[in-house]
């Protein structure tokens, strides 16, 4: 007998956790540690005490709830998700694994089947950054990543740190180092999550097994010319940063495209202008470049290219160009055991399912370094997120969360 | 005996005049009707009486300062230029203009050369559009593009008319129509101006004649794509209006460069990103662009190059292109009689000065097409204009002064 999620639950609760909402009308806002979190936290404690799990809460504030199998030395199963959002967020990023993982244990446990490991689900706090400007905080905190020492120095925009804000919340910032994750006590981490991309939706395909997740260059490209005016300066004057800004933009995409890989992406989300006036060349350009692949090539061929064309171009137009890297993240492989097992499961089931990337990072990612670690994606309407509009279907939640049932399960057997 | 102007009475005055100021120590801003320019209006009324000039005040606040010559019905030779000033503008700007017909008369009357002409020095109100966003409303008040009525619609930032302004101000818009200029009792207005870009650096010469003003087109370009996850969303599944509009602002500088005129200017200041987050795949991106000709052939030569390119950029990309006309202005030519005279002045002084265009628009342009018009230019300091670093030297100021003295004399004999 095949194990059941009940769909109408899964998504009633949905409805139930959005209603924790800072700013209604304007899709979902819940940052991590406000009045909105612990109501949803309530919610969820209750949840997991009728379901007959034990909550722990660390010092980071990522609750841990678990359910003993058979054998009380056997490693855990974990699955989770977040449920703190970005400001206007939607209701689906985050919340869809958290109480898919909630769906998929009471689904075991209503099947009634015998299991040796004990199931967990993990609810790991600020994975936003909504707060202090840092993704990941939470699970980043659960494994070591971040110390305590950390979490004094991150910092919301009114200047508070991450760890007063945690006591504030009636948290024990200075316990963490008693609850880091013990690579030995977790068989595996399983996480379902939204896309939040348009791969599966234009395949027609709504189940992704996540094979790989993209590493990530972050850079900061500025460009510097001589501000004029705009009439008075002839073509042959000017030094003009956003004429090359152009240029190297253009060239950036041409590089994600022909980066042999594949995989790469190269993208320039944020640009800003000095002084940005129609009438006066601009004195000033920077712009981002976000570089991504799951192939480490892939990334240094797209900036080999830039550190070429960008001195180069600048110069030839009479600019200085600067590059700065933000931030840097290498690839991660999720584990080769779990993405066969839930191709078996998915195909068991009759689940069309796709293998793929994540160009994305998730908490999952801080775990496969540790424990073997899985993945799965359900299609985003248009593949919007972070936005009141994000969107997936009951239909493939519903599949997402049995595939992640069947997994659990045969991990925890 | 030439004519002499006192280049350390201009210096003095130009540093007095400099000290009502709304913002000390960033810049000068003197804003029109503000009272830092209701006392510089006080000084430079002093200035006018002290030499026997009568002042009269305009509807708009337009100050003409009159002093008769010995044919009570010759027209008047007309000089001037402002005193408002942009937020944390410069010095010169205007003022130079302005100072600097108040010494050029100054020096007629010390010569006691005879002349048969009035000489008039205008001072025109709210030139740079600081309050109202509209330059030139001033002198297009006085001659006659702006009616009470378009007074009474210019709002500020908050809300105020510009007539309110100004009967606050102790003006009386409504007598605007009863001093119009009228074209028969004007023989020729000539502004001297600071040049505001680096022609005249450049080319280590300190005088320009004005032959012609650009006219403008100014547009603004709409390309709409789809916001997306920048690590999500493969290359090849994307509607990235960055990408296209960095293609774009390329070409249109090439375009510029290549009209054909050899003084087409196309600049893009102003670019706006959204939501212009450095991971999401831009959603829109809208810029300026300012096309100046003193030739409409390059102009349309631009404007033909952005039509075809800009559809077929954003068409091959999955975009959406809109172009709107923001502002239009022809190319004005200025009165080749005077300009001829500036140069036999210019050459009889022993004065190197070269014939230039202007792609900036002055007060004089709204003259032009009523009387003979002439433009005098001085070097601007690396080209900056509208900055607290706006900067000409006394020697480059001195000229400009002595060339503008000889010019209004001839024309006033």
């Amino acid at each position: 007998m095949p194990l059941e999620v009940n769909i109408s639950r899964l998504m009633s609760r949905l409805e139930t956790l959005s209603g924790f909402n800072a700013a209604p009308g304007r899709g979902i806002t819940r940052f991590s540690y406000s009045p909105e979190d612990r109501e949803a936290r309530n919610y969820l404690e209750k949840l997991f005490s009728t379901m007959g799990l034990k909550v722990a809460v660390d010092g980071a504030g990522n609750m841990r709830a678990r359910l003993e199998g058979s054998d009380p030395n056997a490693p855990a199963v974990l699955s989770g998700s977040h449920i703190d959002t970005v400001l206007h967020g939607g209701k689906y990023d985050g919340a869809v694994g958290t109480l898919g993982a909630i769906e998929a244990v009471r689904s075991i446990l209503e099947s009634g089947l015998p299991r040796r490991h004990p199931l967990e689900v993990a609810v790991f706090a600020e994975e936003e950054g909504s707060n202090f400007g840092s993704t990941l905080a939470g699970s980043k905190a659960l494994t070591g990543k971040y110390s305590l020492g950390d979490l004094e120095k991150l910092r919301n925009p009114e200047g508070k740190s991450m760890a007063d804000m945690l006591r504030e919340g009636g948290y024990t910032p200075e316990t963490l180092k008693d609850s880091l994750l013990r690579p030995k006590e977790v068989k595996a981490m399983v996480e379902l999550h939204v896309e939040q991309s348009v791969v599966l939706e234009s395949k027609g395909i709504p189940l992704g097994i996540v094979e790989a997740v993209a590493g990530i260059r972050a850079l900061e490209i500025r460009l510097k010319g001589t501000p004029n005016h705009a009439g008075a300066t002839p073509m042959t004057l000017r030094q003009d940063p956003l004429v090359t800004a152009g240029r190297l933009i253009s060239h950036i995409e041409v590089l994600g495209r022909g980066s042999g890989t594949g995989s790469t992406t190269a993208t320039v989300g944020k640009i800003t202008c000095f002084p940005n006036v129609s009438n006066i060349i601009p004195g000033e350009v920077r712009f981002s470049v976000d570089i991504r692949d799951v192939d480490m090539g892939g990334m240094e061929s797209v900036l080999r290219g830039i550190s070429t064309a960008g001195p180069a171009f600048a110069g030839s137009a009479g600019l200085s160009f600067e590059m700065l890297l933000v931030s840097e993240s290498d690839p991660v492989t999720l584990d080769r055991g779990i993405v066969s097992l839930m191709k078996e499961c998915a195909e068991k089931r009759g689940l069309p399912a796709m293998a793929m990337n994540s160009g994305a990072v998730h908490d999952a990612c801080m775990f496969a370094p540790l424990v073997p670690t899985g993945m799965i994606f359900i299609p985003s309407k248009g593949g919007r997120s972070h936005v009141p509009e994000e969107y997936s279907s009951p239909e493939d939640i519903e599949k997402g969360a049995s595939l992640l049932a069947d997994v659990l399960y045969e991990l925890s057997k």
